[in-house]
């Protein structure tokens, strides 16, 4: 298969021409697209060692109807990191980001069914994951940030109850009445693989991503805050472009830090890097459904580093043939991105 | 992966050893469980090339609702096959041949799906043959016989028609009735890697199997009883151990041949292999049901070389753990048969 020999090539024709640099660690927290673009854009480095640890609380879609019949883990945002940091041939990246629109499998991803089906045959998912990267031949380990089968809860101000990721996701009153806390049930502990990816880490990139499904999950599980306190690494979070109607209305990138720390029951964060060009107003109106722009607040906490930089994907997005990413209109360019955080590694 | 290592070091040993013999090349013609018997024995011989040709007319169960969903080709025999002659890791055997017992996707196995999600996003089933290849790790080559969507298409004496595979394996009427003709609609040209198989083959292998379901479609594709008839291989017919109810009661080993010949449209077997050893009776009440077991008949006609041997598989067949194949009570034993076979090699 033709893609992955020359990547192949490529990789040792930089380490022949002698330009061999130290590995670096760089580990990404979070899940779904905004994750998937990360690596995407950090798979580029050959110098850095990358892993993507994966929130577990999805229980929406295609993952929450596997979950429901076949009491596994939830494999869609595994699938996605998986992909991002496949050198398969493309014809195998788009087969485990396929998505059926009709018939029986109407609505699931042909790479959640993958990942489920092992995991019923094998009961073991950190094996499901060895055999996963190897048909996908990945540069890097995905790690679920837990291996317990858990469910995301969430008490919002006044007392009401919100029961799971999805059913949180949907709300679109959690802007409006605030939310007070939140949890995993039942007591999720850290996958050991996690907390060593983050105990080596040199740097830590949390974000971008849908702020309530798919980061602060991850600071739910039981030893993930303190290890990243103990950690040497950098920890940055990648502040979204837009903020999402309903649930995270008028934040600033600030409020989204102190949020996530007030939820994860400590500090965490040292690095905030955030999105400064503005969308254009052609795409803002196709977007006014779903959100506004994030503005960065009137001050930043703790003697954070705050880095504003345009890490804007030009144009309209396009879906392509063999495109992996799902729809957003507006979204960071992995890139950009990307080399904003590999030039924030120390 | 272990199993895969194992497998390669025992070959490597062979030819350390010298033990070089020139390649011969054996063809299987059939579908299902008869011919995963026949290829499954017939890969322990290191000097043969395998190629199994796949009968394309399966519209029951999972094949056929992926074909009714999809429009796919019928994938069901394709895996079998595939599986069949894997070098891959035990873990991916299983996962190609996984069932699921509940679920949106219950009645579907893994490896159906597979097929024709790949099929789907390429329109090439050659290609997705090429793709399940190396990801199983075969050896040979699977070859749907034509690439044509087609329908079996059987009338009965006196008239009444019969549409589909599935409709007339369900039919326990057509060995009273009789069948006058079979065809597949549309009109079904051959794979032209089919009749290249055929061409160069040294031993053609027909059946096992399920006679109206699984052998005589291959027959009446375009082609391919022509190729047959030109082609310098030894094509042996293997009778199936016992006849199946309703649809070929009382059949002999002869009844099998001259049936198939019929159909077929003109004659094309030089030797029948068929088993001379009776089930015992514990077995034949429990498979009572099913059907009773085939008898020689009185002569051979054409001149045919007629070999009878012990073929059976010994004690009741228990279901393992991770095993492949699906159950059956009586069933050839594939080490047997396999050597049966290769001492017909010229």
């Amino acid at each position: 298969m033709n893609a992955f020999s020359e990547v192949s090539k490529s990789r040792s024709s930089d380490a022949l021409a002698g330009r061999v640099m130290p590995t670096r660690r760089v580990v990404t927290i979070g899940g779904g697209t905004g994750t998937f673009t990360v690596l995407s854009g950090m798979r580029a480095y050959s110098d850095l060692d990358l892993s993507a640890i994966v929130t577990m609380a999805d229980d929406g879609g295609s993952t929450g109807r596997l979950r429901d019949e076949y009491g596994v883990l939830p494999p869609g945002d595994l699938r996605q990191c998986l992909v991002a940091l496949s050198d398969a041939p493309q014809v195998m990246r788009e087969l485990f980001s396929f998505r059926y629109d009709r018939g029986d499998l109407k609505g699931h991803s042909f790479g959640n069914i993958f990942i489920s089906t092992l995991e019923q045959m094998t009961g073991d998912l950190d094996r499901v994951l060895d055999i996963a990267g190897e048909i996908l031949k990945i540069r890097g380990a995905v790690i679920p940030v837990t291996l317990d089968k858990v469910r995301l809860e969430t008490e919002l101000v006044g007392g009401a109850r919100v029961a799971g990721q999805f059913a949180l996701e949907s709300n679109r009153s959690v802007s409006r009445v605030g939310i007070k806390r939140m949890w995993l049930a039942p007591h999720a502990r850290a996958n050991p693989k996690a907390l060593t990816a983050i105990r080596r880490a040199n740097l830590i990139v949390i974000g971008p991503g849908n702020f309530y499904s798919s980061i602060v999950p991850n600071f739910l599980v039981s030893g993930v805050v303190s290890a990243l306190r103990r950690s040497k690494a950098r920890k940055v979070f990648v502040v979204n472009l837009m903020n999402k109607d309903g649930q995270t209305d008028g934040f600033t990138s600030e409020r989204y830090v102190a949020t996530l720390e007030k939820l994860a029951g400590g500090p965490c964060i040292d690095v905030v890097l955030y999105n400064t060009k503005r969308p254009s107003e052609s795409l803002l109106r196709r977007y006014a459904d779903e959100g506004e722009p994030v503005s960065r607040g009137a001050r930043e906490a703790g003697g954070r580093i705050v880095v504003g930089k345009d890490l804007l994907a030009r144009g309209l997005y396009r879906r392509q043939k063999g495109d992996t990413l799902p729809r957003t209109l507006i979204r960071h360019d992995s890139t950009k991105l990307a080399k904003a955080l590999y030039e924030l590694l120390r």
